[in-house]
């Protein structure tokens, strides 16, 4: 391909969405990419008002992602975007997500993949039959410290993998916000918008993702329960999960949203034979590794240990250890990795670093399983779920 | 009484034990207490030697609990032992509390209170009867910002209790030590000595116990899975419990002795509508409380704020903040407010002030429960485990 | 103005540079600047194949500044640069800036802001003349906690102000590392690039910036020592400075690149009558405030807590609390409330925000000043030194 | 000597005091010594009920300590106090602990040693002259962690050190305490009780003893600059000073009784060429050690890592890792390591094991001498003040 920015489109991410907003300072970060068009609201007023804001011209601010898609199919080669960003709520993710594959976009879609797991598996096979890419933006294995995680375990320095406790707290639902006017809560509440599952499908996705990630096992039974704390709820607002993994490794998933007082607190540990591993999201740039037999160590991002960080994390830091790389980095990495993924595609190479990981369609059916699975067994007398996929 | 300090005898604790040692520390710090007699071990030159370290006569030094508790009680009332400290192995906890009752000794035990619930039960039964003291030392309910969490709760400043999450992990056990000599990791591992459950007996009754005592909550329902994670051990060392208390509550609880890596980390955090509170064994002198409305706040034992701390917070804190006191302090409130009440008891006073409190013989009978409780949900196929006492 | 990006120039900041690219992710991150040219190094390969990475035209990739300034200088408005960011080493600042000014461009640069105080004299001389705008890249107050700590002192609530410490520890020139092929290393220690101090000049500067924005207070008198450790270095690597500040306020500023395994350790603690604050760039979302009255608190980045944090704080983050901003969020609010000023400049608004707070010339002034009087300071052997400038 | 426990007399350490309840409840920790007497207080009334608290026999109750020593000194070998512990107001230091060494009794002192350097001399003579034993309660110096830094240092794993960065932060005198009846405020500010310095002799001695403790490294100049904030007070408040020790290495030392909202913050960092330690008293059982080339460990107090911790870290703990220890037992490491001397001394034995280590009549000497320095420096406008013994 030449020279030159990659030009995405953004469906939803109106000027008062939270994740939108996010998806383009990612975007954006690393100059690898420009937003060129977009259908980010349904409203006519909210979507001119907000393609001005993002300096659109008017002439590619759409007010439906059919017209969008539509539309720059049509434009010549050299103009039309390479691909579409998708952050409205998790009902409307399917559609635009499988016309856009049909024209021949790229997709960066936001999680849960889909509204229900059979959305999922229909475009798990849409990808594949395209062989376009996709992006799922599950935010947390952009971090650093995270991927080299991910590296400690296999290299095996912690010898086999026993157990893994992951949980996943916030509290910004601990009051009915659904009915105050607070529209992040209401959709999220609302299971015609969200899905079947509550917290556990907004937040308990990225604690299985972050757990299958770093340890590289799958959960293969689980024993779940969920709750409604706040009455009047629709939908789960905090559930705990007792997990069995691949090779005799055991764990616990917590997820709520009624923990008052957490703030976005996703936190992850991994135990082995000779040590284990302990990272929070909070504290990004630390990762906490306890042995056995001799002093525990703080691993920090940016380091310039000779030998010691691997590839995978020289990958997706920018700055060096003490500069506090955040949220809004570890979004960023998914997207330059999928740009640079993307750059190659479009030049004909086939080549693929192993640096260029980031999360997709596999991993979105992944987390709608565990949705369909710790629902069900949430609803089941039964101990223990053998997971269904 | 007169004005001196109260007469103790140990039964246990010989030169090499551990938790004896503790148990010495704790009862002399605050000068309350003086150690009298022991039967420090069966073998008669350990016996005499621990004596000996211990500044005891040679006349005091026995080598069975029955010949120290028959010579104490022929001793004239100036002279013999007021109280007996049993800190054998779990196994042989119950005969010499039973025998001390009954020769009228009051009683200090180490948890869990007996091998058996059924023993457990028997013991009370004779508390009763009696109606002399008995202090279980469940260590962690003695540190000041555990009662203080406890007086957090109760003022109701966090609204209703939704959620408890506690957690107990340590890494000791990782290997198979019990075969490499390690005296403790033996009897911990044997269900003759230890009785029915290994981690969850040790240090899952301190879990369990923590949570209840700092909410007043009791557990309801449970749904347990054990682990035997390390190969050719007897009992499990590992264990998570999906947990449901009164008044609607819930709540989950991780114990692990191989959680390699891990200390001591007993940890809890309790959630309200209001905010929560996190309190962690291996940093006491906190209490961390976090709104939904305001900033977190962070409580220190010892601090003078006015009209901030509770009576029972400051009755058991013996240095300004800043100045940390530790397990062993935690450890020696428990002696103290035993002492205090036993004084009072011995000098025919009836009041005992509330700061008084100390663990005791319903405690014990709570914590056997949640033994069997634990190990019956485990081996069950059942989901939910009403609670049976 | 037209509805369109401000265009950045940018000096400097070629492909092996390291703060050059901080810069570009800067400007880029909310997406209000667009990279239009550069002179990015005066190696031609260099600056070409730099310009081609960040998607740069050809025409517009220039090898010296004054090329760069001239050609755009020369363009229509309608294409040519709005501003310069200059990134080169201190001994590059001066020069470019005032031809930039010279020209009609606003700058943004690099601390310290020259090489001489006197060149800071005249580029201040030469702002006041043009009436352009110039922003100083004093990275650690465009956090927002540090924001949020200036407001809570200028409120009031600590009393007034009487201790400051400040201190700012690295560890990366620990060893001759300019003798071994750190470029980074190799002009920061060479007087002639540099300027009269090393590390004190480097990253002293940011601590009493720091100081001084957070309590509003100024310098006046100091008792400074500078240290060489690393035998064989040309300029000081290590120093602490006792300093008194404006209404009896005393304080420390301790500096060093000699601390061994430290990163990026800026941290500031200003004490009150009735409390105090500390931060800690490493851990940049938290605000500690100690109360002398009730418990600490920590107050956080991004809460929505009512009526707490102050409007300058709100402006200057873009994720909920928990979701952890850092080092290149707080460079990029530098860019962000620059680019708000600029726009509303070239559109003939006269309003300006508080929020719109950013550092600039009078800053650079002080830093300057600050580095002459320490330098002064250490040679001398007077005790206080009357701060002059 | 017989087997038994030491016996200890007090003066000073009244039913209210602070520091002697602190003396007795370290000295009672550990079984190896028994309060027999005591010249508790001057006032009758308070002398014997504070003794009567303590159990003491009412004819060993003293309000003299004229009284007690020569009452004790008359007394029967096998009955008479062994030591007497000193835990007056500094002015009441000097006469009781000369007249006890007169009459052979060993010393324990609280610090500083005395009211004036000279009286120091002059004990120091009587000291050596006896060749009686004295423990001076630099209390920080007994953490198990301090003396694992000292090991740390000496052992020549961090290199050469290059610097040293001490503190000492409290805020308990924040306001004028001493004119609203706290006892404590009132002799400590109070020149003819406390000395020629408030804030640098109460407490920056300590941190000046730890700096030389774990260094091993001496101050040869210093410049200093002594406060007194709250307006009023007729000793400094507040302070810092730069340092100079033997072997070029350099340092700052900060103390202040006025930083609000600090509880008992001493804190110290040690760089040298490979890495650095650092060491907080509010978190006691960690010693953080942070590497140029590799991660940050932290060790902590009691671990089992085979090679690893020193000798004299293992001889000063009591628990296991992760059962905190905190103060008290620091304090009681002093007091059991003294026991253990002095036992050896009244046996003949005259093997000392290095791990018996306490503060003793030179550490005393120093502490003075840093008084009479900073004071002189602090007065002084030269620069350097050359450090004078």
């Amino acid at each position: 391909m030449e020279n030159r920015k990659l030009r995405m489109g953004m469906i939803g991410g109106g000027k008062d969405a939270f994740i939108g907003a996010v998806h383009r300072i990612a975007a954006n970060m690393d100059g690898q990419i420009e937003l060129v068009c977009g259908a980010l609201s349904i409203n006519p007023d909210v979507a001119k008002e907000s393609g001005r804001m993002l300096f659109l011209d008017d002439d590619r601010t759409y007010t439906s992602y059919e017209d969008m898609i539509n539309a720059e199919a049509a434009l010549p080669a050299d103009k039309r975007m390479d691909f579409v960003s998708i952050v409205t709520p998790n009902f409307a993710h399917f559609a635009p997500a499988m016309l856009a594959l049909e024209k021949g976009f790229h997709v960066v879609i936001e999680k849960p993949i889909t509204l229900t797991f059979d959305e999922a598996k229909q475009l798990k096979a849409k990808v594949e039959e395209t062989g376009l890419l996709l992006l799922l933006t599950h935010t947390y294995a952009g971090y650093p410290m995270v991927k080299e995680a991910r590296e400690v375990v296999k290299s095996g320095q912690l010898g086999k993998v026993r157990k893994i406790n992951v949980e996943y707290l916030q509290g910004w639902l601990s009051r009915l916000s659904e009915r105050e006017g607070n529209a992040q809560a209401a959709w999220r509440t609302d299971p015609s918008k969200s899905g079947k599952s509550g917290s556990m499908g907004d937040i308990g996705t990225h604690a299985a993702h972050l757990a299958e990630y770093i340890t590289g096992l799958k959960i293969t039974e689980l024993c779940a329960t969920l709750n409604t704390v706040v009455k009047g709820r629709a939908l789960d607002d905090d559930g705990a999960v007792l997990l069995r993994f691949e090779d005799d490794a055991t764990g616990t998933l917590i997820a709520s949203q009624v923990a008052a007082g957490e703030e976005n607190a996703l936190k992850i540990r991994v135990y082995g034979e000779n040590g284990s591993l302990e990272w929070a999201q909070m504290e990004p740039n630390s990762l906490i590794i306890k042995w056995l037999d001799k002093p525990m160590e703080i691993v920090r991002a940016g380091s310039g240990y000779q030998d010691r960080l691997s590839d995978l994390e020289r990958a997706n830091v920018r700055t060096p250890a003490g500069h506090p790389e955040g949220y809004l980095e570890a979004f960023g990495n998914h997207y330059r990795n999928f740009s640079h993924a993307l750059r190659a595609r479009l030049s004909g190479e086939d080549t693929k670093p192993e640096w260029l990981d980031y999360p997709s369609v596999d991993d979105g059916i992944r987390g709608m399983a565990f949705i369909e699975n710790v629902v069900a067994s949430s609803n089941s007398d039964q101990k223990w779920w053998k997971y269904q996929i």
